[in-house]
């Protein structure tokens, strides 16, 4: 079993900063730092970082402070000596040359613990950042199509044993060890090198989190970690199986992609404690903020609906499509209402909340490991520290007594981690 | 007197890596913390990284292998405590919110140590990469001036004290205290804000480069700090005249901003020493590299010309228009013959060489800060480690005996070693 952390704003819970002794403010690197020691102290695989390109003081307040991910990373990696470090970068408004070579040097500074999230941008706010507008869905997942690759072929232009540095001689590159990649493409031109050498671990390791038919598609060529979004074991069975049973058109076998849904954990004594903690929680929610968040993950403004009714059908959008389609298939089976789905968004943002004692938490992920529905979990806790100790001191040596989880790193990469092979010089 | 500390590469000398024990490798995170920590045991006042954004491992092998500057600069505040900690970013090829946002974490993570090298990009190669023909030199520095606005706008966007987070109100933020920018200008089309808090320093720190009359007037408008290009000490006072004048029409006092003159001190035991040094250095040279380092700097094939014979007169082109002109200046001032010329570009890469014993160097220094062709220096070593540990132990100790230079730091941040006072929120 893998095991992932995610931070973003002050936790994954809309309000979770509300609780007593709740970290606050996550452009605290201090903060940051004591998470991240925690997580190593889990033998997490690694921490990672979602992003957004703008900040919505009106509407997300909690979201909007914070490091920029890859600073935030070089900065761990420094102050934490095994597990991976990943950072998100858009596909749809960075450049693959500059993404190419921060991650490349992220790796290098951190000995081979380097992961890329690569997104799409999904919310048309980021647009007014860059003067592009939000491209269309299908356009963002061309884009990223391409993106990815030229990123690949910088990775692999330089082999592994380009310097030389021979001081008798003055030789300092082979140079037939570093080439130009001469890309020409729909949206990229890109004549290559980077101006660093082939990353510790070859390639570092690429992230992704698309749960739409292109998601999927790009996934199963080009991911290595694949984190999800559930509300549902079966559901997530059924996305497990159609990413791997994708892979093998890109020659590739299942084990060398890991899915992780995402996962809130509320972590009480006893079942019943964490069911309190959980509405403690939900009563910290404002309601404009819940809602704007509901309106954001369906792509449609929710405020003329009635709270008690039917949750209304809904057509797809050119934004995110998938936490529109996991929460609107979550609400049909379950028959919620507008006011349930708004509860449910606002306390993961759309993800799977799993409140329980830590015998109750361990054998819900022990289940959807073994029934395949997930390589691991992508932990989201709802605030921090508090709950996010919890999880490492009293969730996980049970996982570890089941022998479904490590009680030591084996290796010293990411990607010795993830048990994936290194890629060699072409 | 200010410090700086500048690397590129495996140093400032183009053959520098072959010294005996010189290091080879600055994709070596652990190489560049040991020359950090001898910066910092110093009193630098800052390090700080230059950058070009392609690689030419045919014609500058030595230069193409590097860590990506703000992940650098980023792994480099935990493990330094006051020196600042300069990263170089584009002006023609990135975009300001971007650039606002990563600064702003740098400063963050440093706790009031990061410094922005503003440049524009000077090599048509990095246009291939980025598929965006290198603009000319006038509307490089238009695109910079407003790049740098807006930059300097997205800091300020936020006011010092917009975080309120009370727990028991749910208020997170004062809206009145986060602002969009609408930024419309000539190049960009920014809204804002960014999605971080003001900085420790309420602004980075700025640094800059420009010799040019458009960079001289774009430094004595939005510099803290500039590193200028020199072969003379009364070309120097002039060029330290011409923007401390100029800073007065943007209603900026001279001492708002430290001009640091490049140099690259050979530090031996005598005079004599140093000299050899410099001989076995430049004996190091592969000449076809040292002539396309002239090309480069002179923005002209060097290749047809006679070797021996008179430094033909150039016209100004678009590339960078500073280091040509202080090369042909110096070569007219001292009737230099091309291969005269190859050699001292080849020395420091256009920079000044100064070369002597410790007390040689101080002395020079000290004219030069007391003459006013400088407010401090940027020092640029020919290789690392040990020559730049001798300018350390040795100069460094003999200016601070003179009342030169700190013996230890007095504040925390990069604004308290430059004596600049915090902008306060707007």
């Amino acid at each position: 079993m893998h095991l992932g952390l995610f931070i973003l704003g002050t936790g994954s819970h809309v309000a979770g900063w509300r609780w007593p002794g709740a970290v606050t403010d996550f452009s605290d690197l201090s903060a940051i730092q004591q998470i991240a020691r925690t997580a190593e102290r889990g033998r997490f695989d690694l921490i990672f970082m979602g992003d957004n390109l703008y900040a919505d003081p009106g509407s997300h307040p909690s979201y909007t402070l914070r490091l920029e991910p890859l600073t935030m990373m070089a900065a761990l990696a420094t102050t934490t000596k095994h597990i991976g470090l990943g950072a998100t970068a858009s596909t749809t408004y960075g450049d693959p040359w500059s993404t190419a070579r921060a991650f490349a040097s992220l790796d290098h500074i951190s000995g081979g613990r380097a992961a890329w999230n690569a997104v799409t941008t999904t919310n048309p706010a980021a647009g007014a950042n860059f003067d592009k507008e939000l491209p269309a869905h299908a356009d963002r997942y061309a884009r990223a199509e391409e993106f990815i690759d030229v990123v690949m072929k910088l990775w692999d232009a330089w082999d592994d044993d380009a310097l030389i540095a021979d001081r008798a001689t003055g030789v300092y590159l082979d140079p037939r060890k570093v080439r130009a990649i001469d890309h020409v493409g729909r949206y990229f031109k890109v004549k290559g090198p980077v101006n660093i050498g082939r990353a510790p671990q070859g390639r570092p390791i690429v992230l992704q989190a698309g749960g739409s038919a292109p998601g999927q598609a790009l996934a199963a060529r080009t991911a290595d970690v694949v984190f999800t979004v559930t509300q549902d074991i079966e559901e997530s069975k059924a996305a497990y199986k159609a990413v791997k049973e994708r892979m093998a058109a890109f020659g590739r076998a299942p084990d060398q992609l890991a899915m992780l849904p995402g996962v809130m954990p509320v972590v009480g004594r006893t079942d019943r404690e964490a069911r309190e903690k959980l509405a403690i929680l939900q009563s910290y929610v404002d309601s404009h903020n819940g809602l704007q968040l509901l309106t954001d993950r369906l792509g449609f403004d929710m405020t003329p609906y009635d709270f008690d009714g039917p949750v209304p059908e809904l057509p797809q959008t050119e934004f995110s499509q998938t936490f529109a389609r996991v929460l609107l298939d979550k609400a049909r089976r379950d028959g919620l209402t507008l006011r349930d789905l708004y509860n449910l968004n606002a306390a993961a943002r759309g993800h799977w909340v799993l409140c329980g004692s830590p015998a109750t938490i361990a054998d819900t992920l022990e289940i959807w490991f073994t029934e395949r529905a997930a390589d691991g979990f992508n932990v989201m806790p709802p605030w921090f520290h508090d709950n996010f100790d919890d999880f490492v001191d009293l969730v996980v040596p049970i996982l570890q007594e089941r022998g479904l989880f490590r009680c030591d790193y084996q290796g010293t990469t990411l990607r010795d981690h993830l048990a994936l092979a290194r890629p060699g010089s072409v």
